[in-house]
């Protein structure tokens, strides 16, 4: 038997303007799915706020705590952007104007246009990383295991490709839906047995309201397919045994 | 002088499927927004998996942090639903039948409906006071500063109401957003300085994209409308001095 590696990540959401509840957090999920499609499972998101003993500290917590951090947010020109500098503080290392960044921010813009905000865009700790913007040109940046990314979704988007070849995955990890138009709690007894069955497949039970009706998503996650595929079999067995029928949401 | 008095809180978003990807939280900003209103400023977000230990554990933690814990998600009647026992083990109390939440269940559904699953939607620390569900019945609840919700959007906006008179608010958080035709980098400086001058003013600054043009909105918050006016009017003094026009986005 093989021992499957399980690599995890935390996110770190910083942004006053998400705890005041006027903007709606979409950089998780993003992020998430990404993640998972290289192997390496998220096991905490923390969202705070623009303050740098929280950054600073949240930091610290999570690199020690997971195999990578994910940052998002306050690396923009304003006097709120504080990641960058919150960061260097994190690590211990020199907040300055970053060499490689001044340059491809330089290029960028047009002559004249370079000024104070944006070379601000340019400060960070100055051994870091780079994680090139192919979106609005200003740069993220990753120190050790932290990746520090803007806050913007659809700029976000756009750079975390470049990590691909950086970051080393687990095991992908591999999951199955099954959705059944029944109540969660018709099947709860039948699901419990089943999760007991197979400690090893993570079996997530999700209600849904789709076509009009409601009705209950299986999720099946695990690192070993054979395991997902005994435990869909097993639960297939009482699907068929209560008459329930199994739904096709594409 | 009148001191202001802050009230804070901590949520606790329960559920691996946030943390896969698969779902988007939506209750963050629900419960942020309806917060505010009550004049309760949350100070962080944590999003964590169905793990006993860990819910325990952040549990204790953002209690003894914030005046205020809200938990979404997990209180339903599968097997991954533990929340109710985890928050029972958190505060040290008894997990079993509420024989008041049991009773709300039994007249909610049909005779012979009330099966083993929705039963366990009962059971929660005994001596816990419930939070009533005009949606679908099964309540919530709370045990002294903790309030436990359910995690599906619709369900959880339609409970909240109940608890505006059991929370007890600061003075109203109050805030004003100016919109601006420009960028960023054009204003960091001129708000850097009007932030140095307005301590007590949170200033938050976010980038739109919004009729086909990029810009800017500025968002001032305080617990103080003299405060927020003052500062108001030296972004309006900077703003005039650079002929930025100022957008109408509603």
């Amino acid at each position: 038997m093989t021992i499957k590696k399980e690599i995890t990540a935390g996110i770190i959401i910083i942004g006053n303007e998400v705890l005041s509840g006027r903007t709606k957090d979409l950089n998780t999920s993003t992020l998430a799915n990404w993640l998972n499609s290289l192997g390496i499972k998220v096991e905490e998101v923390r969202i705070i706020p623009d303050n740098e003993n929280i950054i600073i500290n949240t930091i610290n917590k999570l690199r020690n705590t997971f195999n990578y951090v994910f940052t998002t947010g306050g690396i923009g020109p304003t006097h709120d952007d504080i990641t960058a500098e919150s960061t260097s503080k994190a690590f211990k290392l020199e907040y300055g104007i970053h060499k490689e960044a001044f340059s491809i921010l330089e290029k960028y813009y047009d002559p004249g246009e370079f000024n104070e905000g944006r070379q601000k865009m340019a400060k960070m700790p100055t051994t870091a990383n780079l994680i090139l913007n192919p979106t609005s040109g200003a740069p993220g940046f990753y120190v050790e295991n932290v990746f520090c990314l803007p806050g913007v979704p659809t700029i976000l988007k756009s750079m975390i490709g470049g990590l691909n070849n950086v970051l080393v995955g687990g095991d992908p990890i591999l999951s199955k839906t099954v959705n059944l138009r029944t109540y969660e709690s018709e099947i709860a007894k039948s699901l419990t047995d089943v999760q007991n069955n197979n400690k090893d497949v993570e079996i997530g039970s999700y209600p849904f309201f789709r076509q009009g009706k409601l009705g209950v998503s299986i999720v099946l996650r695990s690192l070993d397919q054979k395991k997902i595929d005994k435990c869909n079999s097993q639960i297939l067995e009482f699907v068929k045994e209560k008459k329930i029928e199994i739904v096709n949401l594409d």
